[in-house]
């Protein structure tokens, strides 16, 4: 029997996409093997790998001006792989801080160049409950470009409406929100996000990026490192993480049939209605600190009256067999992530779980 | 029906390995979820990761002097990442070319420093059929390491000893014959490994370091191009590829029930003796190119009079369900990979084969 799994990621996948996995695990379409062992240079995993793009194309509605490209390293290579293509020596890039992951972006773009601070929504706190204004951002004209983390796991915040940031690139982390609904792509010069919420297994990164930007890249890095080299290759150069994007591309073909993007937003909108709804209708027991403009559709947090309560409540949940509700070690708390794979009806388990809970303290 | 699976990587892996996955692919461990869906950060799939490392450490008899690491990117990250950390400016090391791997691996280090090629072994055909022999080897006392590939999947070579190289930091790609028998890790300060060969599927690589050689490493790096970023956090600095891990646990599990690298080791001298066996026996048809003293236990390339018959070599056994066996694309003939979970009987079946496709043309 399946729990529900509100995991922040690695996150629960769509159960008809592992069920197709395990039925051909051992004998891939009658070839008498696993998609694991076939060779990348194969024409049965070729097959697998352009449809996969193929996918993500057409669900993003992708313009012929990018191109997707599969790396691996996770977000975390891409922090230091961005600045060390695109940020020049002498040259400035722009950071917007609004959690954890986007000052790790920063970090490690401190050890290729000089990157500023554009803008920044921690609180007297040290947290970071909400996304910074348009007015709030000090935008350099010259930067290489704009770095924003689209959706902040840790903190439950996330960008509803784009900064404008005039010619320069903008750059998103989309790791945590990455096809939750229809994205203007053309606004962006690259994006990226790791597969393990919304897409797939952990291990398989997602870049699309604008082919004039890719251009600018510098040329004097290792090859593994250039976008360059995945980009002339189809992302071929080396062998890929064949299963991991085997089974994104299961995700994304159950995407595709839940009606495509538009089908992602409804259903991840009336999640999240339903979700906040109980948290501002039982405000007096269940607190959710973050700004309600910059909500997260993805990751709910809030807290109960006292540290104890929000242990015990995770426990209780946990006996329902609702799992993942812990918040960040960082942050405390408790955190409901509900990425694409997440249904109404598990959303619906655990705001009654939250109703009756509730009710025994109250 | 399984085919017989000659790939060169991503490669045929031991069916129960495989089966062990499919079983509780939807449920890990009556858990209600797939290992795929587990937190990184849980005690289900941390067991899984310790459990890997483990087994690595016993089966190889790991010395507390090194550290097993699991990185993402392939061997392809490693011959950059390996240059980047160790290679100091105004500095040199030394490479040993025995192939095109070895090849990819220097022209990284050459983005990043001043490497040397201490030897070759390409001969006048651009081929490479043998292994340097230690006197052909000049090595620079000061050297930041000596660079080798241990097993040269494309021309079937692969070092039967190692070289001496003196108070020099030896750094192997093991690549292609990890675990093919037992080694001395001792003898290396540094050994990596994409695992698509011996021990699992594509997305994982295993590192094995000399902690004191870790610490020689530059600190001016990115964080995630650092092997003290991984050590520090036992392989789970990010997320690390879950799936790929677990599978390559069950591999090695595998491994230890058939006897350990001692039981490799029998197993796949046996299977390398029985085709080359067939090869000497029916040198009159079938040539193969390598020095004996070079010959590669993983990967057996030989020839058939004519490339046209090659041709017609692969598609009869395709026919008769054996599988993988057409050259490398810049090589060409035909190259049978014998990894681990290739058996003996796969190896018989493949000598009858060609037994009988000999005596049809002779």
């Amino acid at each position: 029997m399946r729990v529900i799994n509100f995991n922040a990621g690695p996150a629960g996948l769509p159960l008809p996409a592992l069920e197709r996995a395990r039925d051909e695990f051992i004998d891939f379409q009658g070839s008498g093997m696993s998609i694991l062992e076939h060779s990348h240079r194969g024409k049965e995993y070729e097959g697998v790998h352009d449809e996969a793009i193929a996918l993500l194309t057409r669900l993003l509605g992708i313009p012929d001006s990018h191109q997707v490209l599969f790396l691996q390293g996770g977000a975390s290579l891409q922090f230091a792989m961005v600045p060390m293509n695109f940020l020049p020596p002498g040259g400035s890039a722009d950071y917007v801080l609004t959690g954890v992951w986007s000052e790790k972006a920063l970090d490690e773009a401190k050890v290729v160049g000089s990157p500023r601070v554009a803008g920044t929504s921690i609180g007297p706190d040290k947290r970071y409950a909400r996304i910074p204004r348009q007015a709030e951002l000090e935008l350099d004209p010259k930067a290489a470009y704009v770095h924003v983390t689209s959706n902040n796991t840790i903190y439950g915040t996330q960008w509803h409406a784009w900064p404008e940031v005039g010619a320069v690139p903008l750059v998103a982390d989309m790791s945590s929100d990455f096809l939750w609904r229809p994205t203007d792509v053309s606004r962006f010069a690259f994006i990226y996000a790791g597969a393990q919420k919304n897409l797939g297994p952990s291990g398989v990164t997602v870049v699309i990026l604008r082919k004039d930007f890719m251009a600018r890249g510098r040329k004097d890095l290792p090859k593994i490192l250039k976008y360059s080299t995945f980009a002339e290759n189809n992302s071929l150069y080396n062998t890929p993480p064949t299963f991991a994007i085997y089974l994104m591309r299961n995700v994304l073909s159950w995407i595709d049939k839940q009606g495509g993007l538009t089908g992602m937003e409804k259903r991840n909108t009336a999640k999240a209605e339903l979700l906040y709804g109980a948290l501002d209708r039982m405000a007096g027991f269940y607190k959710a600190p973050v700004e309600r403009a910059a909500r997260s559709t993805m990751n709910v947090v809030f807290r109960l009256p006292t540290e104890a309560l929000d242990d015990e409540f995770v426990a209780a949940a946990k006996k329902a067999r609702m799992v993942g509700l812990k918040g960040h070690r960082s942050a405390g708390g408790i955190r409901v992530s509900t990425y694409n794979a997440v249904s109404q009806e598990d959303v619906q388990a655990l705001v009654s779980f939250m109703e009756s809970f509730a009710k025994s303290k109250g």
